[in-house]
């Protein structure tokens, strides 16, 4: 399934072409044709290798999932494999979902490939619908314009992701708990998983700004800079964020032993006050008939004031030694 | 012990050469000849020298077991150690295990050797035997069909690793034991073990990829970049794994120390409860003569009441506390 | 908003220059204009694209907040993005605010940015208000003068940071709570922060010493060193501030643990001697008909002295175990 | 103190040769003098400086001892530093000892120098007594004949290493005591001291490897690359065991944790089965003149099976809590 | 304040040189002039400024600390900082103190500078006067003098350092308490200082090593190897003592932990044993009426025995289970 855009500054845009349109215009050099591919059979893989003339490896790549981004140079093409950030606001509330974006950059033609449907594309489409001249400055600045889209949708992301750690970090000391602890662990797993999606992506693109590839003009590099530069940017968000994460999980450690040293005060608090206490009654509880205490008319009232004094005593001491 | 195969575009394919044969077809340009030894003896070692004319060096790799990718470059030959994955489904349940499987790539002969029966290598030889082209485009393409499908046969032993991971991430937070942290352990020792395996075979292939070594057609290589991409995705993929076991054994100690602080809850509740209750109930225990509360005849059933009483105030504070 | 300062050896400082007048004078190669934006509206950015020309995304640039320090050659300016280091004494006490401070050097101009006041642009411009040379010597020079001045000012912030983690330092052992873990945990975010400001700062300032950059004359080059210089000692101070920090994280446990280890002791020494002595009484207590001690007439002294004797035996005991 | 072999094709081999001797030999393109001193004095260095010709520099290493590997450029010879690996099998049970081995490689003369004796060196001798080639092919192919046996004695030192290393994880989860702990914290030493003295060794043979150094002749390259990857070899080796050492040293502290938790539910099972117990019959041991319960005949016997249906109770309990 | 030495090998050494004669002195290409600064006072600017013409950043260095080593190059000198390790033996016993030691190495003349009395320095100048050579080869030569005795220096210190950290490790083992952690955490902080200090001095005299330095004689820079090779080894000394001090780190919870376990054993054991005990004397104390039990004449010696059978039975129990 694909959809089809075709701007020529003589005849304006065109949207759906045919198989044979698609043949027509890309033998025109002012025509930019513009196709993406949502989902791909076979009448797809047919008109990838007839017309666009694809190397059978950059079709597997279009159909298998990849988990890395990469830049491949063709004869007639550039191949990009890149990563698109999307929310998934739906399902797994909070989680993020990285969808692959598959590019291929012609002298006058791009085809976009995903097997998700990715927001930043639409956001285009819809750009270009409203005569946004992105698609009339030829295929880099379109290429540019879809990536930039992209990369602009990181920051929400990203953002919210901080937000996340945060609210960790404030309960990490306020009130920690096992479900706090399974919070940190599972937000290092995502902002490894971040890392690893983004970092490769400015390895990419600082390809493109090096100058290094063909398919795109040297005066459009600066615009591809600022893409870098994002993602640089981003990486040192996420990396902020993993070293606070990583803090976090040693500081766990730490807060639960606080928690355990307080515990334990209480039980030795209560243990030594209760005990001498409770032995001094067992002694007057014993039976032996000789205690001349127990005779005493003041023998009880004495033994409890005892006790009180003993208390007292225990509880300035464990002010005194800060436990209080 | 060794198996051969030959390949000439006019005689078609012939298998189980003798000695003698092989050397011929050596001195034919279009013949392409593949030798597999999977156990080396003193005739083998003959037939390497006297017709493969292999270095003493590259016999000596060949006979001892190796425990790192490499690749040598020799006047007639590339000689390669790799290492195919292999699960041990049958003793060690669980447990990988590596292969070694070596290499020698001549102009128009292909030599491998292994110790222990690798799957891919069958899956090869059976491909062929059903007329598979993977032998008919020379010695390169055929190195090219044996190691994509080692490299395939990764992933289903990493996806299956990885699902050990997960579980073990789940059972941690759910009910973790000492049985646990030996999983976690054990886990890292094999993570380690597999990228100490994977990382340098993606070194090694980038050698050819990057056209640095003979005997490898130029318009090849980017097959070869394919098996790249693959094992750098492979290696991607355990790096994760690692990450993830990493932080399971820190997170391990943080989930130990929680259910300490249960324990000690309990303990410390119990305590307190029980030891001041204890202590009135010695006390009235005490045999004094004059102790006017016993002689009262509600004295039983108020000392019983400020018990409960003194119960609850306790449960009310802990459960303030969020002890309950 | 913008401040305007100009410098011509003929006509002496001039300051608050017009539109036009900037535009008049950046025709003469002998003059110096500096503009100093701190709040960007409308009528500024037409400025900044009429009269200095320079690139939308330059623009952009100084909208944006960034997070990155970097340094990017236009044709007719140089763009830098740099940070200066301000405390937040006035809100959140000792807490550090990084403030960033951009650049456009031209042959004969420099434009600086900020959203918030930063103190090391106040004590430029009053320097060159009292005469001071540093407007004399070029675009270049007065960059120096300005980014030298941001440096300074960030030995006495660093130096109270080092403070800082010398107290918690001295805390850590003497008497350590919650409260000196949240105070690590917040050093070692701060740190990051600082690290992540001013290694990069580095990496821009070395661009400028290699002399890989325009706009800067060769023999002044000298001068940025100097800068350079600084920046790699700064980075090396907070580099040692974060190892201590995260060694003290490592040793807050051991610390912890250590106090728990104290506190475990005296319940066992209280348990230990106390339990011995209930059991004794207790067995007094029992309500035996033929019990021949009960009977004796030195039984009550001699039960008090045995647990005397226990007492002082358990002590002697515990003395010798170290633990009191 | 030192020993001399020297080989010539006309005249053999011929051992302990005179200074003068030895001085004329050297002359003699087709001699091989090999010179192993085991200990140096005054006469010695007078040799080595007037004979071979040594640098002072290199005198002073040979005398001083060196903890590094290196290889150094002279004139007339090749200076490399290296480090046999003896195993103490009679004083310090266990303990690796690391002894240095000095060459000086001349165009025809080996110098070798060591403190202690060193096992591959005498095999060497033995080996050349016995009519061994290893002295007729060169100076190189001497250093490598004993370079070769020297890494050849590492392997089983290492793999005794490893063992250690596994039986050190298996007592891990048997049964850990402060013991383990040690072994642990010596094994993580031990293998920073193994790492220190190969990889630098590694190092240096690659600077032969690449046929940066003179006196090694080109095709001679080939056999020090097997020293090479020996020692790469060796490396990863040991480099997997560090990583399980610290993964051991990691698991520790969980391990002991886990422990701690054992101890605890037990102390916390027996004090809540206790506890209530003893408060029931500190009750009724009150001394109440009027307690109904007391004067009831089945009195007793009510609380004895009370405190039985507590005890079941609180044991199902704790089974439901897998405590049991 | 200013200490000279001048030797011209027409006219010998001479000491304590005037101003004009050193600037007449610095004219004769055969001369050699040292003047060592102790401290700068303003006619000590006057002499650097006028006669040795330095730049005024090089001034700006010799005034202000610096904490780093680096190397400058200026167009008639090169300038050195340096560092020498002084033990503090006086003052706080066993911390290291590491002093600045700045460097202006010209063509016939040396610039030492220095806050604090520097003993390296000291032994070179009474070399001097002891007529050793060491001022007689140029001022290369007294350069490599100076830095050679300097790094000398350091091996005592480093030594004295290594057996505290064996006797820390040790201690850790024997008997830890809190001021062996407090050791630890010290001693990491130490290191981290030392190998901030030697690494850049070595990738300063590498710089040397190199030949990429003007004022050195390429025969002389043998010389300088003999110094870095003698810091690289002092980094490894370095690195390895860190190392072991991080293991020990992170051995302490652990050894900790085992003592925590020992303290809870004891508890259990003595809680364990005790509780049922008292429950038994407990319920032998209630005073029911109708006790057949109390009756009975073996009654309380069955229940000692009872007891006593109740202690054995736990204390076997506890042998069995290792706590014993």
């Amino acid at each position: 399934m694909y959809e089809t855009h075709c701007y020529k500054p003589s005849s304006g845009l065109r949207i759906n072409l045919s198989a044979s349109e698609i043949a027509e215009e890309l033998l025109d050099d002012k025509s930019l044709v513009w196709v993406d591919f949502s989902d791909i059979d076979d009448n797809d893989i047919d008109l990838l290798t007839s017309i666009f003339n694809l190397h059978p490896l950059t079709i597997e790549d279009f159909i298998m999932p990849n988990a890395r981004p990469k830049v491949e140079h063709f004869k007639d093409y550039l191949f990009l494999i890149m990563f698109s950030l999307e929310s998934n606001n739906g399902q797994e509330k909070g989680k993020i979902r990285v969808a692959e974006l598959d590019f291929c950059l012609g002298k006058n033609f791009l085809i976009t490939f995903h097997d998700h449907s990715i927001g930043s594309l639409q956001i285009c489409k819809e750009r270009i619908k409203k005569q946004s001249p992105i698609i009339m400055h030829g295929s880099d600045m379109l290429l540019y314009s879809i990536l930039d889209s992209c990369v602009d949708s990181y920051f929400p992301i990203i953002t919210e992701f901080d937000n996340s750690v945060d609210r960790m970090s404030d309960e990490l000391f306020r009130e920690p708990s096992q479900k706090t602890l399974k919070q940190i662990y599972d937000l290092k797993n995502d902002v490894m998983y971040l890392r690893r999606s983004i970092g490769p992506q400015a390895d990419v693109i600082s390809l493109i700004v090096r100058g290094e590839l063909a398919f795109i003009n040297h005066p459009n590099i600066i615009y591809f800079r600022n893409i870098y530069d994002n993602l640089v940017r981003l990486n040192d968000l996420v990396g902020t964020s993993r070293d606070i994460i990583t803090g976090a999980m040693e500081a766990y450690v730490s807060v639960v032993s606080n928690r355990l040293n307080e515990i334990m005060k209480t039980l030795t608090l209560i243990t030594t006050i209760m005990m001498p206490l409770t032995l001094i009654a067992s002694i007057y509880g014993m039976n032996f008939k000789h205690m001349p205490e127990l005779e005493s008319k003041y023998g009880y009232y004495t033994v409890i004031f005892v006790m009180f004094i003993i208390t007292i005593t225990m509880l300035i001491f464990f002010r005194r030694k800060k436990w209080l």
